[in-house]
């Protein structure tokens, strides 16, 4: 078996190793222009020319839990595209989000500012029920998050394309239910994959039908959201704050006004990023079952989008 | 029955009422000099002359968890001293302490302190084996906290006076096992009651033991800590962060180096508040329970010190 890997921003030395000790049977190269014909491909952010010339692949790995920007490339038809769906990634999710909702749920960022200042202020605690949590996607790491921010007990929302049911959350589904979602959330989480029908899903009109002193916190891509409408809307005060993990362009390009908006926290795309350890384990594992004709979790649907 | 109420820092009219409401069989009055004998005293941080005035009391209810204060003060005999053991208090210390371990763990500080400079910076995810998190004290809120703590699967440790068992964690107890306790811990967390044995327990000797580069969260009591061997511990390198909520003078006082250390985040004692429906609810139970001659949780032993 043979087995090409291409990463861009990624030291691949260490990746090709822990392959070829978790794989000992295959053959686990840097994939290169004119490489022999392999069976499987791992990569992230690829240049087009591999599936140019890999037009054989049973499968391609990808290496993170968004494939918006590989459907968008010609890929083998026949190759199964395969998405991380953990990978040590849910429990980061989980700690970005619920680190973002306590912020904001005790005006942490509002005493941060406080201290700045010198000033030892007394503020009024806010009640937990008037604080609900709305996730869009119910996926692996939406659940997950669910989870840990149910362990706080806020009460919790969920919004997914088709009905789903997650104990101890309102669960809303498909367009006629998305306002009524919108209508009872006060920090929206957006965990959704990008497809056509997600692409600047967080807009004036959506955002402006949250609770008044909403919180935005996207973790999934820039293009869910409409990044002139966020800054409208905590402009005009309706929105409270937003936490910003992903954008349309990345690096956030010089000039930006996030950067420097009071109301938004940025980071630098890591919220949950990809372990080695436990992806190799996990992709590896895939391509085993894969070879072994068995059933796998996160094969995407190209037609879906994710 | 007579129960009198005394707080200081509180708008006193919506708790009467409010023990009214949970005790209609009750005359709940505000504290006066020269009041009529009670049976009870709801208190924080009552005046001496309360005491003085009120020898018969079979109960003193302290609104909040630490009663280090309370128990300087000359209170009647025969009188049961009544803590807070939970009362919406636990979630808020969860929250509280999960927030800033995350903070840490995912150098959201370090990211926050680029962005400001607008940077958009790259770090090497760190390892959560490499972020054991020692919870010292391990009552109400300590075990609330640890098992937050585990919801984001860090390794746990406890240390406490005598000897405790809880799921999922590496429990030590007593002086002899504390240098163990600290040396594999990275994050320290304070949630010891106050008392002689406990004062001035984060030292120079003590926070010295910890892993290189480890954080400091204190949640208990400002006496805890001894503030001058921390900020030199920050300085010399050996640690590397520090979540204030409690100080040994509060409000904190101008010009004191916690307010502009970088390495040190600071807030108003703000980490678990007295939330008044849960409290009241709690101590009317309380209450209900000790005229029936029921035992109840939370009585201070005076000897113990909580």
């Amino acid at each position: 078996m043979r087995i090409v890997f291409s990463a861009t921003q990624t030291k691949v030395q260490p990746w090709l190793e822990a392959f070829r000790v978790a794989l000992p049977q295959a053959q686990v190269q840097e994939w290169q222009p004119g490489a022999a014909p392999a069976d499987y491909a791992v990569v992230w952010r690829p240049p087009q020319q591999l599936f140019d010339e890999q037009p054989r692949l049973k499968a391609i790995m990808n290496m993170g839990a968004g494939v918006d920007a590989l459907l968008e490339m010609r890929t083998p038809p026949q190759a199964v595209i395969v998405r991380i769906d953990d990978g040590g990634m849910a429990v980061q999710m989980a700690e970005f989000v619920c680190h973002a909702v306590i912020r904001y749920f005790r005006e942490l960022d509002v005493y941060e500012r406080d201290v700045a200042q010198g000033t030892w202020s007394f503020r009024k605690p806010r009640r937990r029920e008037e604080f609900p949590v709305g996730i869009m996607g119910l996926g692996v790491l939406g659940q997950r998050v669910a989870e840990a921010v149910a362990h706080f007990e806020f009460p919790l929302r969920g919004w997914s394309r088709t009905p789903r049911q997650v104990p101890g959350m309102r669960c809303f589904a498909g367009a006629e239910q998305f306002d009524e979602f919108l209508a009872g959330t006060r920090v929206l989480v957006c965990l959704l994959p990008l497809t056509p029908e997600t692409e600047g899903i967080m807009n004036r009109r959506t955002l402006g039908r949250l609770m008044p002193q909403s919180y935005v916190i996207n973790v999934a891509r820039g293009a869910h959201l409409v990044e002139e409408d966020l800054v409208a809307l905590l402009d005009d005060g309706h929105l409270a704050g937003a936490t910003l993990d992903v954008f349309r362009t990345e690096p956030l390009p010089e000039g930006h006004p996030f950067w420097k908006h009071p109301k938004v926290t940025i980071t630098p795309h890591t919220s949950a990023r990809t372990l080695r350890d436990e992806s190799v384990a996990q992709i590896a594992g895939k391509i085993l079952a894969l070879e072994r004709g068995e059933p796998i979790a996160g094969v995407v649907d190209r037609n879906r989008g994710y």
